[in-house]
């Protein structure tokens, strides 16, 4: 199909989360990420590629609509520098209350706002087999591009939950373990089979508020003498504790 | 002192790596690297800043060329947008050669060519007590900005060696440790006291001629579906497994 101007603005003008917002949908973007949302349960609203990307995944496209686009065009609506092959339009799932399994572990984000951690915690909570994540109202928007696009397709598999974290934390009877400056050793540090565990803001961690509600602080030990360890870096270093108790 | 066009040409053209090789110079910018540079071992040129970061710092500056420019000019000349606080000069170190102790573990790079990947490396090193790093010619330079701003002051205790890497890795008579997907479990492996530790690059890992001197290949176990993580990740899940020996 023919791509109209006004198919083109619609797309760009997804980049801001206004326009996500007013019409519950979001970008995403390149052959990885297109191709995993082609395959997961993502409504797909429409596909813009060039001839070859349309052509070599033809199969995964059948029944979406797709459009044949110039790579200068789709250069022209996506948020990033490098991508000349293809860009979709996905609508954003309605939100749900998060239920936790026993013995399942998911994570908590109180105010993680870098869309570029908030993708790479996606992708490390799915590497781990970690697939519900709650975020505070302050971390960032689950749809922005640069989220979707660090995630690397993990966006797929990993259900995201905007929460006001606190009253979730405090309805959870389970263990609630939270990534402090003055906790216990990760090392000493036995996990259950089950739990949440929280993970701060960049510069200020865990907020006083949500300090309160966790029942196991933890920290991972220091040899060297960086101030700090990245939230991303923080949080894979725990979840492969986790996973190997 | 008040800065001259020439000097504001000089340091923006510190940009890029042709004239960083030219001058044997580098930029470090932004707060809190410029105070780590400060009291590290380095070479400060000059510092040019605005008037609240050269009064709040003037113990750290006295022995250094200091400029007070305008926000908007520290702006123009900073490779960061956000960046409105002081920008600095400093000496690119002599190259040397990397001498391993008995005991002593080791960073090596093979081609790992995003500078923000290698910048989190040097701070990941940095928290775990790792200060030299032997990365391949093709790796990140070492003095990009973005590897300087990501390694968070790191960079100032970290030391960096270029190397050929195969070379150094054959005539070192220790453990060689190699991140692959073909590798004994990371949760299984007994780390020595001392080692080198291979890191690939971020999409083909590590090259087949390096791979041949690995004499330990160790995978971190996925419990998900995500198909890999990033290199900044696998480092730190690693090296946690190191110190926890």
């Amino acid at each position: 199909m023919i791509i109209t101007k006004a198919d083109l603005k619609f797309i760009k003008s997804l980049q801001l989360k206004k326009n996500r917002i007013e019409h519950q949908c979001f970008l995403v973007e390149g052959t990885k990420s297109v191709q995993e949302l082609m395959i997961s349960d993502f409504t797909v609203e429409l596909v813009a590629g060039d001839n070859l990307f349309l052509e070599a995944n033809a199969n995964l496209l059948e029944h979406t609509t797709n459009y044949e686009i110039k790579a200068s065009d789709i250069n022209t609506i996506s948020s990033f520098k490098n991508n000349n092959s293809v860009i979709a339009v996905a609508k954003i799932p309605s939100q749900s209350t998060i239920n936790i399994l026993p013995n399942e572990f998911v994570l908590a984000l109180d105010d993680v706002r870098d869309p570029g951690n908030l993708g790479t915690i996606i992708r490390i909570a799915d590497w781990y087999g970690i697939d519900k994540i709650l975020a505070s109202p302050t971390t960032a928007d689950f749809y922005n591009p640069k989220v979707i696009s660090a995630s690397m397709g993990s966006f797929t598999r990993v259900r995201m939950y905007r929460s006001d974290l606190e009253s979730d934390l405090k309805s959870y009877d389970g263990e609630i373990y939270g990534a402090l400056m003055n906790g216990q050793s990760l090392h000493e540090t036995s996990f259950k089979k089950g739990g949440i565990l929280v993970m701060g803001n960049e510069s200020i961690g865990i907020s006083p508020e949500v300090e309160n509600l966790i029942t196991s602080k933890i920290t991972i030990p220091r040899y060297g003498h960086a101030e700090s360890l990245n939230v991303g870096i923080a949080t894979a270093v725990i979840c492969d504790r986790i996973r190997n108790q």
